[in-house]
C-alpha cells in the first residue's frame, strides 16, 4: 500500500495556486502533496544574442532546490560556483518542454524567463516544475495580451508532465521520494493537451525494463496527465 | 505620508510563521509587509575545518534571493558562477548576529546552518532574515534538547534587527523598497533581547548624517526592535 | 534517400577497433559511418569518497568533443571553464548505461574511468559511445582478470545504444547530422543484451510524436541494437 | 598599556607619501604605524556599462593584501580564483566612502579606480586604506584639472577613517592588530571634514555594546578622524 | 642505448598525415613514435577584439592532452575548470612559433585557430604539435587561397620543432617519455625553414648545464629539424 | 642611445633591500631600475600532498602585479577570478630556478613558499624576481638555521637572472620595458654562482635569430649574471 493509502493509479493531491508572489508578470505556486515549487514567468523585452535581429522570441528555464528543500541539507549551487548536471539536465527539461507549445515568432523578438525553485521536495520535482510552470507562462502571455503587447497567444497547445515508475514490480504514478529511491525504473514523460508526446525519459534504476512494462508507464502516465491538464484549466479559469 | 498610512515610527506587519516547511529542524516564514523569506535552521553533527577537535560548535548563514523576488529579475548566482559581494556582506551579518547569543561551547562539536531564501522582496530583506532566522534556531535548539542531545539550551538571548533611515529628512522605521531607494541614511540595527548592540551599520547614500541624525534613528530602532522581540516571543510561545 | 543510399532500417557502418590507443586498460575507436570516438577504460584502484569502506566498485563516465570535430569550430571546454550542461547530459548517460550491466560489488573497491572523446563528429556521438565504451570496459575487465585481480567478471550482460528518429515523416535508424538537424523526434535508446531497456529519452524536436510513432521508433532501434551487440561481440572475440 | 606607551586617545604614526610609484594618476603610500598600504587612483575615460551615455563618472575601488602582509601567509586570492567575502566588503567600503565627497556629474563621463594594496599588516588596513585613497584621488583630480580635462574640481569634500574600539573595557583609537584581535567591541568611522558621517560600522566581537560605550567610541573617532583630515591636508600642502 | 636501437642523434619514426579529419581546413595526424597529435586548422572571418579595424590577421594555438594519453589518467581539465600552467604554457608556445612564419597583415582580417590534442603521449608533445600545427596551417591556407579568398600566401616560411635533451651525460635527439624522465637538461627548439632560431628553451631538471652541453644541443636540434623541415616539405607535396 | 646614457653591456642601478618587510621569514625589495618588485619567503613546516611522508621538501613561487605597477592599468587578477597564462609561466620559471640550488632533501618536509609582487614594473620584472627571491630565500634559510631547525644549509649555490635582447640589431643587456617592446630578440637567463645555466628562455619577437646572435646575447647574460650574484653576496653579508 502506498503512504496515504492512494491507488497506484493516484495523482498526489495537486494544487495550483496562481498569483503566489507579486513582482513576476507569471507567479505559481504548484504542490503536488509535500513537494512544492515556486514557478515565475518573467517578460524580457530582449532576446539571447543567438536570436538577435530574426524576428523571434525565446522561453528559457532555470531551476533551483532551497538547500533545506531536502532531508539532509545540500549544498548552495550558489555557494559552490557552479549547477550539478543534474540542475542543468532538469532546466533544459523544462525549456523544451514549454518551447514545445509556444509559437517562437508570434511571440515576437522577447523572451520569457521561467524559474522554478523548489522550496520543499517529496519527489516529482521536475514534472511539477513543467505543470506550473505552463500556468505561469500562460499568465504572463495573457498579460501581454491585455497590454497590448501581443495580439493574438501563440500558446499553441497545454503541456503538463509527470513521472512513474515501477516499485516493487508495480507501475505506479506519481511517485513520492520514497517510492523514488526504491523503484526499478523511473519515467518521466511530457504531453500537450491534444495527448502526444513532447518527452520521454525512462531509466532502469534497477534491472533493465521491458516493452510491456514500458507500455504499462505510458499508459498510466497519458491518464495522470490528462488529469493534470485539466486542473491547469481549472486554475487558468478561476 | 508612507504607504498604508503607516507612521514614521510604525513597523510593517510583521509575521512568523514556524513549521513552513518540512525538512528542517527550525523553518521559518518571516514577513515584513510584502518582504518574504524563508529561514531555516538545519543542524549538522559536523563542524568547520578550523574547528575540528575543540569542543566547539559552530553557527553560519547563507542568504540567496529568487531571480524573480525584485521588481525586475535578477541573475540566477547558481548560473553567474558566484555570489555577489552584496550577498556575501549580508550573509555574514547575519552568521555574526545569530553567533552573538549563543555559547558556542554549549552547543557541542556540532553546527547549525542557516539559510535564508527571499521569496519576495520589499526591502528590508537582512533585518527581517535575522529576525526570522532567531526563531528558526531557537526551534532547532528545541529539538536537540528535546532529542536528548543537548542537556541545557546554548541561547544566551534573543536577537532581532531592523532597519531605519532619512527620507525627506524624516527618519523613519522600516524602510520598504521605495523608500530605501530613496533614502539619504540608511542603517541596520541588530540588538539582543537584553538591549544591547550587536551590529550597527549606518551608511549615508545621499548626505553625510550628523550624531543627532544618527541619534534619532538608534532611538527608533531600539524602540521597533523592542516590538520583534516580543513578536518572536509570542511565535515561540505559540 | 538516405546519404549513401542507406535504407530508412540500416546501420551506418560500425566499426569497433580495440587496443587503439596504447596507456589505457581498455580502448577503443568507436565508427559509426563519419562519427569517430576514442573510448578509453582507465582502472583505478581507489572510489569516490561516497563509496570508501563500502566494499563496493564504481564506473563513471566523461564525455568531450575535439573543438573542430564539427563543421564549425566549438569553444573548447577547459578553456571557457566548464562543461555544457548537453557534456554533463551525456557523460551522465553512458555512466549509468554502463553500470546497469556491471555488478559492482563484485569489481570490488575500485572505479573504472571511461573517457569518451569524439575526433570527428557526424551525429549520433552519445550512442557511438556507449557502444564503444561497453567494449573498452570489457577489455579492462578482462585486463583484471588476467592479472588476477578479480576471481569473476562482474560483467552481466552487454550494452548498447543507437538513436532513431522521424524525418519528414519516416523513422530512421542510425541518424546522421544532417537527419539529426532536421529530424521532427528524436530517441536515444540504450538496450543490453537480454533485449531490456536501460535508457529511452525521446524528445519532440518539431512535432509532438504520437504512441504509434514512438513504437516505430523502439523497433527501429530493439533491431539496430541486436545488430550492434553481434558487432561488439565480434569484436570482443576477434 | 598600549604597545609603543601610546594613550586610548592616541593614533599611531600616521604617513602620507605622494607620488610613491610612478605610472598612477595618484599614487599614495599610507601607513598607520605598522600598517602600510599603497593606494593608487588611475584615470580612465570611459564608464561601467550601467553608466553608459549618462553623463556622470564613477569611482570604485579594489582592495587587496600581499600574501605574507600578514603574520602567517595567507593564500593569494588571484590563484585561489575568487575574492573572499572580507575583501569584498573592504572595497565596497572603500568606494562608497569616496563617492561620498566627489560629484559625479561634475567629474564627467570617466571613471577613477583606485587600488588599495597591503604591503604589511597591523590592524585597520581598511580604515587606512580610506584615508591614504582620499589623498591619491585628490591627486588624480589635480592631474585632470592641470591636464584641462576638468574645468572645477568636483570634489565637494575630504573624507577619512579610523577604527576604534574597546578593550578590557577601555575605549581605544586606532587598534593594532593585537588589540583588534582581543578587542570585545570593533568600530570603523568614516567621516567628512564638515564633520559629518559617511559610514558608521560597529560589530560586537564579544559581548553586545550600549549606547553609552557607542557614544565614547564616536567620540573618540570624531577626535582621530580630526587629525587625520589635518594630515592629509598638510600631505596635499606638501 | 636507446630503445628501439636509436642512436643519440637519430629521430623516431616520424608520420604527418594530412586530411586526418574531416571538417577542419587543415588536419594533420603527427606521431613522433609512439607520441600522436591532432593538429588542425580552422579559418574563423573574424579578429580578437584587440585586433579589430586593424586589417591584419591573426594565429592562435589551444593545446590539450586526452585524460587517458598518458600511463596513468591524468583529470580531464574541462571537468577540473582550468587549463593547467603547463597547458598555457605550451599552447602559447605554439602560437607564437606559427606566428613567426606568418605575414599577419597578408592573412587579412581573420584568424586561423589551431588545435593540437594528444592521443597518445611518449614525450615531446609541444614539438610534434608545433612541427604537425605548421602543416595543418599550410593546408588551411591552400584553402584560402584555393577559394580566392587570399591572392598570395602570407606564409613567409616553414617552422617545425624538436626536443633535445642530456641523459646519462649523453646529447639526444627527440627524447621519449622515460628519456625525458631521467633528463639532466632538457631543451625544446623551434626553427624556421632558414634555419633560424624562433624559440630556445632550455632548462636543467638535474644540474646546471654549460655553454658547451648547450651548444652539442643546440647541434642535434638543428640537424633534427632539418630533417622535420623535409618531412613537412614531402608531406606538403604528397 | 639608451635612457640614462646606459652603454649596451650595463645593468640598470640595482638594489636589493633586506628585511623590507616585517612579517616574513625573508623579505626583500629588489630594484632594476624602475622596476620594483617585493620578494618574500615564506616557511611552513608542511608539503604538498604530492611530497607527504617523503622526508623530502619543497619550493615553490607565486606572482603578481599590482594593478597599477603598470603604464595603463591592468585587471587584478584576484577579481577576473584567474591567473594569466604569463603569471603562470613566470612562476613556474622563478619556482625551478630556485629550487636548482636548493638540496630539498636537506630543507626536510617544509616548505618555503615565495611571494613575487610587482609594485612598479618597467621590463624584467621576472628575471629581477628570482634576483632577489634568492636573497630571500637565503634570508629564510638563515632563519631556520639560527632557530636549530636545520642543521646544515640546503642551499648549494646561488642563482640570478637577466634579459637581454637585439634592439635594432644591437645585443643589450637587462632591458627596460620601452626596450622590450621593441625588441627583436628577447631573452630571459637564469645561471648559478658556479656559472652554468638553469634556464635559457629565447624568443624571436621580430626576426628569427642566428647562433651568432644568440652566442652575443648568452655572453652578455653571463657577464651581467656575474655583477648580479656579486650584489647578491655584498647584500647577504651587509
Amino acid at each position: 500500500m502506498r503512504s496515504s493509502d492512494r491507488a497506484a493509479d493516484a495523482l498526489r493531491t495537486v494544487r495550483l495556486t496562481r498569483h503566489y508572489t507579486r513582482h513576476a508578470e507569471g507567479s505559481v505556486l504548484v504542490e503536488f502533496g509535500d513537494t512544492k515549487v515556486i514557478c515565475t514567468a518573467s517578460v524580457e523585452e530582449t532576446v539571447p544574442p543567438f536570436l538577435k535581429g530574426k524576428g523571434q522570441g525565446w522561453v528559457t528555464a532555470e531551476y533551483g532546490m532551497l538547500p533545506r528543500s531536502t532531508g539532509s541539507r545540500m549544498r548552495r549551487e550558489a555557494a559552490s560556483g557552479k549547477q550539478s548536471g543534474r540542475t542543468q539536465e532538469i532546466q533544459r527539461l523544462i525549456g523544451r518542454s514549454l518551447r514545445a507549445v509556444i509559437d517562437l515568432d508570434k511571440l515576437g523578438e522577447r523572451q520569457v524567463l521561467i524559474d522554478c525553485d523548489v522550496i520543499q521536495a517529496d519527489g516529482g520535482t521536475r514534472t511539477a516544475s513543467i505543470t506550473g510552470a505552463y500556468v505561469a507562462l500562460a499568465d504572463a502571455i495573457a498579460k501581454l495580451l491585455a497590454d497590448g503587447k501581443l495580439a493574438a497567444s501563440p500558446l499553441r497547445d497545454q503541456v503538463a508532465a509527470v513521472s512513474v515508475g515501477i516499485v516493487a514490480g508495480v507501475p505506479l504514478l506519481d511517485l513520492d521520494y520514497v517510492e523514488d529511491s526504491g523503484c526499478e525504473t523511473d519515467m518521466n514523460v511530457v504531453m500537450t493537451g491534444a495527448g502526444h508526446f513532447v518527452e520521454v525519459q525512462g531509466t532502469a534504476e534497477g534491472a533493465p525494463f521491458s516493452r510491456a512494462e514500458m507500455n504499462s508507464l505510458l499508459a498510466l502516465a497519458e491518464q495522470g496527465i490528462g488529469e493534470l491538464l485539466a486542473l491547469q484549466r481549472a486554475a487558468l479559469a478561476g
